[in-house]
């Protein structure tokens, strides 16, 4: 068998970078926790009639098939189907559709799992990936005050990481509905649809499909491509935009209350996150699909990577007859924001293994002591490594220095702890030595500045 | 859409038992890492080569495919193709390769991952089941008190959940190996792959079948089954298991060797977790693939759950050439563990939810004031959730008892909180209040007695 190599598009962090994506991982979990949000773990696979459901449908799907199978296609029934979920949000709504009966309303969790999609191979996107999401789902209703929060809690816990600043645009489905309402397009859904074209055809494009699917004159067209040409600056909250909307001369009910909604987003996130959340009316994407607040961050300076995080309100998350439950959620792309920071070097944490201490063996027949101050040490929470040889102590540091192990223990009479980095050999206790706390656990370095995440 | 049902094999926790398999992963990870063991997340998907290779072969694999591919299957090559890895030990041994030149030898990994297995459905096999792996894979050599390190902290990692006490069986292949031998039988591999049998179709089935496959006369085939007998009783450390093999008239320095091995794991594990290891003849399971040191881990009072962890040494986990990978390692099996502790109701949480405080909200106008208060304390490490509704107090009270929330804050003139389970109130300030250290987070409890885990 030759030597293994990557997998396109199955990304995979080498020895030392492991370390950075569960770090990252378990501070976006602290983040949601703090906020109350509790643990969900959904199965990987779904039916395919769930996978295929609403919402669902433009998903490349991986759909497995057993190994021992007889390899007859025929066999493989559309309906009998499984396939492994495409996003966190599929497997949401239907547990929560399958536990409605138990579930307490309005329900927050929690989810970070890898998701894979059966992306061409040519094209080198991601085929699987981790995201990191939080929902609050209501039982048929659900407060504007969950939309504000979620999105405080994504940019509370992107800017809690030791990575460059985020940046989170954010709109508002009604304010837009509300506009084409206003300027008497109809068809809300379809506008959308060919506004979210905007980058990719450029406005002279959008101007003849607005005409052409949506029935817009030159002149609503025109005021579309106005209206989403509407940003405020960074750090300057809501800034003009109302004053720029009112200038396009419409007027619609939606339109107000879509504004109001975007204005008690940005307002409460100018307090919380200064400078984090910007309105801005071209953020198309998703609107076709949310319906209220809609979101997406970014790394300033660092836009190419794309968008690291988006959400918004979906007032039909799942419906179970005439029950529906309304939603608000975000995801995090963690493989996305993960790999995009390795590969530029951004990000590394302050050691590659958890041991604070290594404990090091002088002889074999020492080995049985030197483990008994290392169960001393663990017994008050440090982690400890017992050297795996009784080499010189030489061999031992360096054993240590090549893992980023800071300490290294030297049982005796004194035992004597020496912190590496320095040469400071001090006496010690194993029953009462404590590691300083920046050196209790690895911890993410933003690799820039080394300034340290506390 | 119909409401959605348990899909046979992939199982999935209520919302009340969610958190308890988090809380078991977490427990399990933080012995893991106070003994020094780094996280490792391997890709989910493996190419086929990797998966039928060496040690993977007797496994029902999943294999991928696109939905959008053409569906034939001739296109199909097996070179090509992915499928999910069914435990992981494969998916290590292919990293170890791959990264060979970069990885600090002994290299010392946890892992903490789902695996699917393709079993026929009629079966009611597990489908999907997330395993916890630690390994110490050697460069060359590596030193046997990894085998006895490993099955400590395997040990130790069990008897630290509140779950019934664990009884770890304990055998050395070097043992039966050398045993066989001594007796004359050639084919070691060949008798251990018989003796594996032996609950399944019971001793005269094993003797001729050593007779036939193996060339064992009656007599050789009678003093394989004794030896398969001799298991020493719990607690008593070897015991008389020695004196025992004596008896047997054999004599082989592999068989001296494996013996003296295994005393000194059990021995080892007498001091640290008493009573948990039991050296057991009888264990030939994985011991025609493993080399060394080898056991499996039982719930007492609750064997018919079957082995909740196994692991052993294996001298070539992998190869590069000439270059060899020796290993230890234990797989816990989390999901049968979890899955069998909840259907027995023998575990839960203290609550379901992460939050220890519900601020309470009076009117919607004070929504802001009470999101300062939330955090506040959330600044300090506490996770709060605010209340959803400004309903009636009592509402919002009922609200946190049906989650487990033990305390409303109720912000005022001064703020002042209430443990709802006691109707304790009493003033408090934001800034510096803690709930007692119990309370801060959900942890894992014995349902059969109450007694929490500490």
């Amino acid at each position: 068998m030759s030597r293994p190599r990557p997998l396109s598009g199955f990304p995979e962090w080498r020895p030392a970078e492991q370390g950075v994506e569960q770090a990252v991982l378990d501070s976006l979990r602290h983040t949601f926790e703090l906020h109350g949000f509790a643990p969900l773990r959904t199965r990987a696979v779904e039916p395919l009639d769930v996978l295929l459901g609403k919402g669902a449908t433009d998903k490349e799907i991986y759909l497995l098939r057993r190994l021992q199978e007889e390899p007859d296609v025929d066999q493989v029934e559309v309906s009998d189907g499984l396939g492994l979920h495409p996003d966190l949000t599929v497997p949401l709504a239907r547990y929560v559709r399958q536990h409605a009966g138990t579930l307490a309303f309005p329900y927050r969790r929690y989810q970070i799992q890898s998701v894979w999609r059966g992306e061409r191979p040519q094209e080198g996107r991601y085929r699987e990936f981790v995201q990191a999401d939080i929902d609050v789902v209501g039982d048929g209703t659900l407060a504007f005050h969950h939309e504000v929060e979620v999105a405080l809690v994504a940019a509370e816990a992107l800017t809690r990481l030791p990575i460059p600043p985020i940046r989170m645009r954010v709109n508002n489905r009604k304010a837009a509905e509300g506009f084409y309402a206003g300027l008497g397009l109809a068809d809300a859904g379809a506008v959308l649809r060919v506004m979210d074209k905007l980058d990719k055809i450029g406005a002279d494009a959008v101007r003849s499909a607005l005409r052409d699917t949506a029935g817009a004159t030159d002149e609503q067209a025109d005021a579309c491509l106005r209206f989403a040409g509407i940003a405020a600056a960074p750090g300057e909250g809501m800034g003009t935009l109302a004053e720029q909307v009112a200038a396009l001369g419409v007027e619609h009910p939606l339109l107000a209350e879509g504004l109001n909604d975007l204005a008690r987003v940005v307002d409460a996130a100018q307090a919380a996150v200064p400078g984090a959340l910007v309105p801005d009316l071209s953020i198309a994407r998703g609107l076709d699909y949310y319906t209220g607040t809609v979101f997406e961050a970014y790394l300033v300076g660092h836009e190419s990577i794309g968008s690291i995080c988006s959400g918004g309100r979906y007032d039909e998350l799942a419906r179970d007859g005439d029950r529906v439950f309304p939603g608000v959620g975000v995801s995090v792309g963690v493989t996305r924001l993960v790999g995009a920071l390795l590969a530029r070097g951004l990000i590394h944490t302050t050691r590659e293994v958890p041991a604070a201490v290594l404990v090091a063996v002088a002889a074999e027949s020492e080995r049985g002591r030197c483990t008994a101050v290392a169960q001393a040490l663990r017994r008050r929470g440090i982690a400890v490594e017992v050297s795996p040889t009784s080499a010189k102590f030489g061999k031992q540091i360096r054993y240590a220095d090549r893992r980023g192990i800071p300490y290294v223990w030297f049982p005796g009479d004194p035992d004597e702890v020496k912190d590496i980095r320095s040469g400071d050999q001090q006496q010690a206790d194993a029953q009462r030595w404590q590691p300083p706390a920046h050196d209790r656990a690895p911890r993410l370095v933003a690799a820039t500045d080394d300034k340290e995440h506390s």
